[in-house]
């Protein structure tokens, strides 16, 4: 029997345990082919069938309307960073980013190879606490950007900004893709590193609505191009094969318990156990993000003293609670409870902590 | 007990099956930090021993200078056909290329956005059946790049060209790398795709001198620099962790059996089989490839007609011996017999294609 611990890393993640068990259990011999799906040549009609079953998990999962095209590409939301203006400029025009953190940050920086940018609306000025409101985007931007939620401050987008007249919205969702149930249309673009939500690192997800494929330059590197990706159905070379085939039995199993409305409801629970928690703690553990603001995904507290936190992540991790330390820029503590967290692993950190509080206070 | 086949696919290629074992039996608790190796923080200390051990590995086994820098990049050779000439650019000079086949003429279409591209060489003129000799590259080229060799046509370089003065040479060897005992030391850059020889899809191998590292210009987008990944030992971002965890247990196993000349004995050994059967068959089996330029990796041939190659693709897959179809360009039958292919797979093989000559001559 295989030791397992509750992982709170903030991603890589835990996979659902069933997902695991069946790629264990065919890792030799895909589907009676006598290879494992790393060995079977992409242009196999076995694995034709699995990256084709993929997407459409992802589209019945997120009901991604037909004029959408749905993307397995390799290099990361990183990549995305420099691809999405790459692909989205349009006639000169600016782009405009909401700014809530490190990882917007670095979308920024990228875009700028591309293109004016403008930062519309920023949360820096309490440490990307909120995430803000009444954002006020242009009707001529190229298009607009957003990190839909930030994993180091623990702040996710509750509502969706509007954006003006026929400017496409881009999301980086690599934190939190499928952790509530979503209107695709409101997008122009999603963006999504597999890692923390869906599946393992070396693939990201990527839906563009398939009008916007061609604004790109035609005088732009073969795989700098979303266009070249949807014409082969992310074919065009070979893919991360292993990676689209976990995450289509992690999608599977997200859609066995009940799709995206179940897990929303499993998350929102899951995340108001540890919230109430802080809430009701008297202030020994303090929340990061303001209330109006806390992500599903991310749960970001501090305790009244460095050395506290340094041995309330110590202890957690004798009992198997792993991955609490926060991320620097925050310091404290980091609880990712994303959809494949259960909610026995947040009730088990949450009775840890209350313990924590009764022998530290 | 899982059913194992002969894969004879030109990639993804069969693997040490003594790795998927070992892949198989950790999948659920790696080295009892009671999660996969797909579920840990690519920031955990075990993950980073796994990574050092894998680049330690490649760097053993190639006998890699230290002055050579090794990195595990996402978006396959296919991303190196744009990246290679973008990093290696220098003062607009132009970039020499030899072409031997499809992947040298995707090479060199990604490195005209970046500079002038002189073709030294060519084998065209004969459907790519051979290696060209005496290639004349300039001294003044900003890189000279080859393809070490080529899946479709079943053609290798037996020797590398010279290159004259301080001209770096790049050479793509996804399909070869680790074939056989190489002088790192000619080549300033080698990439390589790593689901042919040494790993699943999902990772390309790059091994760079790091005097190189100064030439891109530093107004380039982040994720498209090798810099960006030499100073993050390819953890920059979130990197394709599982793909890299097969190429080491892959290449472990490489080590465990004797290291490069031990494989290379074993792949002479191999295509020897393939190429003397084809050599006395009285014409029945024609290879593609001039004796001269033959591929250790890809024995590539025809038989008197396209009826009984489809004849004889069908026979071999009911025996269990699949993906022995030829690529488009060259038609007839192609069996792909990479370092993990076991000599007893190659064997059947010769044994089949004896049979089938009788029955069908």
């Amino acid at each position: 029997m295989a030791k397992r611990i509750y992982n709170f890393y903030a991603g890589p993640a835990t996979l659902p345990l069933p997902a695991l068990k069946k790629a264990q259990k065919e890792l030799l011999d895909f589907h009676g082919t006598g290879m494992s799906l790393m060995e079977l040549s992409h242009r196999s009609k076995e694995y034709d069938a699995m990256h084709k079953e993929a997407s459409s998990l992802v589209r019945r999962l997120m009901k991604i309307p037909d004029d959408y095209k749905i993307l397995w590409l390799q290099g990361g939301a990183s990549s995305q960073f420099y691809m999405a203006p790459l692909n989205l400029q349009k006639d000169g025009k600016s782009f405009e980013y909401v700014n809530t953190g490190v990882w917007s940050k670095k979308a920024i920086k990228e875009a700028k190879f591309y293109g004016e940018v403008k930062v519309v609306a920023s949360s820096e000025d309490e440490n990307f606490s909120y995430i803000p409101k009444n954002i006020d985007f242009s009707s001529d931007a190229a298009f607009a950007h957003i990190t839909g939620n930030n994993t180091i401050y623990g702040t996710e987008f509750q509502e969706w900004p509007d954006v003006p007249g026929d400017v496409p919205l881009a999301c980086d969702m690599s934190s939190h893709i499928m952790d509530k149930v979503i209107d695709v249309k409101k997008f122009g673009v999603i963006y999504a590193g597999a890692q923390k939500n869906i599946g393992p690192a070396g693939v990201t997800l990527l839906i563009v609505r398939e009008d916007l494929l061609e604004r790109i330059p035609e005088n732009t590197p073969t795989m700098q191009k979303w266009k070249t990706h949807v014409e082969k159905d992310s074919l065009f070379n070979t893919g991360p094969c292993w990676a689209i085939y976990i995450c289509k039995l992690s999608l599977g199993h997200l859609e066995s318990i009940g799709g995206v409305p179940e897990v929303e409801k499993i998350n929102r629970k899951k995340a108001k156990i540890l919230y109430d928690l802080i809430d009701n703690s008297n202030g020994f553990y303090k929340g990061h993000a303001k209330p109006d603001s806390r992500s599903l995904m991310n749960v970001t507290f501090n305790l009244p003293t460095p050395e506290l936190e340094e041995k309330c992540v110590k202890e957690a991790l004798e009992k198997d609670l792993v991955g609490l330390k926060g991320h620097r820029s925050v310091g404290g503590m980091r609880a990712s409870i994303y959809n494949a967290m259960p909610i026995e692993g947040v009730n088990t950190l949450a009775d840890f902590l209350k313990e924590f509080q009764e022998n530290n206070q």
